[in-house]
């Protein structure tokens, strides 16, 4: 399928007022991660920051670059044809960074980018051990503007603002995200931390503008995506479960031997067969294992 | 640590004489896997063919370049200081494609590589959906020649044989394994998939070369890392279980979510804390969640 | 400009019989050469194995791999929406090698590639230190296969055969050729090293098979392009004046400045404007220089 | 040669009181300009933000990430041993982003990193057509630290300081100079724009500071590399004189070509042979042409 094409399935999907269900996206830091995505039926692949700098070994604190973030793409595009929306955060804080971040992406094969108005070096939203600022609100819109000139209609441009992270209230979240819809965004996500989940209701309360609404629900996983949907979401992003659970599974593993001197049988009951994972980027392989 | 550094300690350490238990490496195909494989007390870390393979969805056929194997590398040396063993298959076929793997991962961070005699394009030792076929002997010994001319003593070379994969009897497989240390090999593996392990013990008897030999024991699991020491084994290399461990550990969080909807508490035993993602490539990381 | 739509426009330059003149293309090893063919009025720049290794300070040798060749092919497009060409040798000399370096360079926005039947591990077409060798015709017709089946119309594949500089007589070319054209290829190159240019015109009078001809006259430089039009070509590929060009031009700036001891006005003749250099990449920017 | 020794002996170089002529580098943005640079005798290579971004298509407006300029670090390691010094611009505006540049560029096989107090986004020092702006001296400071507490003694850090170029006296250029060695630069860089060279003069004299001064002499070619040493210098950087020359060049050919229709012998006297472009990456390469 051309790139062009996932992006305006990704698109209609999104503005299709008739789905009861939200689309639902999970983070893939590798092609590992996109096969189980794919099995597991999901609607879209998302390249989380948080994730591929972990994978990376890096802070996720504006240290990834467009290339790394390409890579990821190329891996999932070749076990999966799943539309796939990369975390840009702030697409390096400028817009001749973000002219770059969106044409490399789309060249890799994104179908949508989704960038946000932390200040430059960003910290993780969920971080305590640095601040949290914002980026001026023309800044993204630049960014924004600059974006769709480079991709046209090429990729979905989600704008995500960090105003409720950094403190700020309600009404200038919305001010905020309006203003970036204006600016051109396809989609917008305005981020919370609230874990009971009142706030990601409210913000769908608030939301009157016609550009569809994104939730990434990692700070209150006791929402279903029913209920999102339900709240006025169309799209809900599984952030960094997958590395979460591949990072729980490799230390249970882990363990394991330690104890035991082997990854013999008991232990294999908590591993997939070694023809699994051939079958990851080789479907008709075939193990003796 | 400088990296020529990290090849003496392991060629050192793979000498030692006195050591009762072998070395023990494990595969490790991003950050989130190496963190766990030094959190576990883990002496290296194996770089696998297979496991980059399918985490860039791609068949584990000779497809993955240096460049492939060289960006995990670096991934691995920002989280942790254990020597990585990379293995390069047959490292394109060719001198010269040697020399280009040999080059570019001693300047990755590698502390040794792996390079094997299978024929190009070579195909998984475990897979039955194509015939496995060995290079000349001649050609694996050039390329050992030619990799320790390009490194000197920056990188650890393991020569590995497939010759038992291939069906050759013992002999042949000791005469190459002889070979390839005669042409300046540090290590050799004898590679085997009998299940009982019964080719492994006879390796370590048959072996009287003064070069240590090496074990990945994928297809006998059962025989313990203490028990592949007493067969004579200096390093035991896992290569592929924690990927293995990490694709089982997503696909049931993922089978979890598509029952309940969200990955809301009862889910959430299984998948480790965003702080503990965060910290992978910042280990001073604090979260709110 | 979206990139299949480049394969598209290629396509049907290729096959217009009303043109007179032959299309030209030259090769172009990042966005410096890129910038200016554009300026020259190319029709398509060539991604050139000889230049890519050249620049990468790797032998001619099968040594680059799909991510060396996509890393050019990304710098090209963004500086012209010219179509590019891209050399990818014998694709790694197996039929697995050849979809990922199709893919990968659809994915980085190659609007053709163009695949040869020289034996793996290859050599330059005019080296006399190794031999040169044929692959089996029938490995080629797969390759071709398989790209077409990954690829679609996505690329335009040129098929190439070395028949006549490893010996073979013009027949065989010639049947190799035909043989390649039914396996999917959209266009023809039967390479040649006469420098009196006359087996390039055999070759235009003995093929009469429907797909286009292409030519490289690296060896026979008198022939000009319109005779090679009138011969019966319809791509004219000038695959690595550009870096011969620059490599002249560089050594004679050195051998100035070694002389004189600065790059002083009487040397700055031969050099391009600071600001020349700044509006590679920026095509508005202005230098105080 | 070990890498760390490059740093080694680049800084003993730059430490030695005894040479009556500064060392010399050129800017080299692959092998093939780092093979006119070593047959030409300079002393070191320089990889140049400019230059760099030019080749990549991209703007020089720290667009560039860590994994553009190792690669090629990496390109010129193949061809030549000389000391490779690395333009990381403001190294990404932060202290993390530093770290990383620092990290994977030692990796690549640099001998030295050269960072700057520009203000992040950065803007090309001879750029008219956007403001110079400062970052904080603290910021340069912290940077340097970061990268000392990084990399050891395994790289060479040259400080740069932009006050110069940004308006400010040489009181506060010599200040932040201080500053920069202070926190451990090995040496500083007060980048002039000056034709007349009456600046650099000036720097060398105000300079009593024991870490040595380096040049960069693009705004004021006439000042000889001996002339420099004179004023107080004890490295020359050429940042971007041979990307100008192979610009120059290129364009000669094809224009030559546009006119002739060829590039036949009248044209080939510009043009380097092909055998000469063969043994870039392979020495011992031979030409039929």
């Amino acid at each position: 399928m051309a790139d062009d094409t996932k992006a305006m399935h990704l698109r209609k999907a999104l503005d299709d007022n008739d789905r009861k269900h939200p689309l639902l996206a999970i983070g893939a830091v590798n092609a590992l991660a996109a096969h189980v995505a794919a099995e597991a039926g999901f609607d879209a692949l998302w390249v989380s920051g948080l994730e591929v700098s972990a994978a990376s070994g890096l802070p996720d604190a504006n240290v990834l670059g467009p290339r790394d973030l390409s890579d990821v793409v190329a891996s999932l595009g070749r076990v999966t044809d799943l539309p796939v929306i990369v975390d840009i955060d702030n697409a390096g804080g400028s817009g001749r960074t973000a002219e770059r971040f969106a044409y490399d992406l789309m060249r890799a094969g994104a179908a949508a980018v989704c960038v946000e108005d932390s200040a430059y070096p960003k910290c993780n939203s969920f971080a305590v051990h640095r601040a949290q600022t914002l980026a001026d609100r023309d800044l993204l819109c630049e960014q924004v503007g600059r974006i769709r000139k480079v991709v046209g209609d090429g990729l979905v441009v989600v704008a995500r603002t960090e105003a409720l992270i950094a403190g700020e209230d309600m009404a200038t979240a919305i001010a905020r995200a309006e203003a970036y819809a204006e600016a051109g965004a396809d989609a917008v996500l305005i981020h919370s931390k609230d874990a009971a989940g009142e706030q990601a209701r409210a913000i769908g309360r608030a939301w009157s503008h016609g550009v569809p609404l994104v939730s990434v629900p990692t700070a209150f996983p006791d929402l279903s995506a029913a209920e999102l949907g339900e709240a006025g979401f169309r799209l809900c992003i599984y952030a960094n479960q997958l590395s979460r659970a591949a990072l729980a599974g490799m230390r249970a593993a882990a363990r394991q031997f330690r104890r035991g001197g082997s990854f013999r049988s008991t232990v294999a009951g908590s591993l997939a067969e070694v023809g699994d994972l051939m079958r990851v980027g080789e479907p008709e392989a075939l193990s003796c294992l």
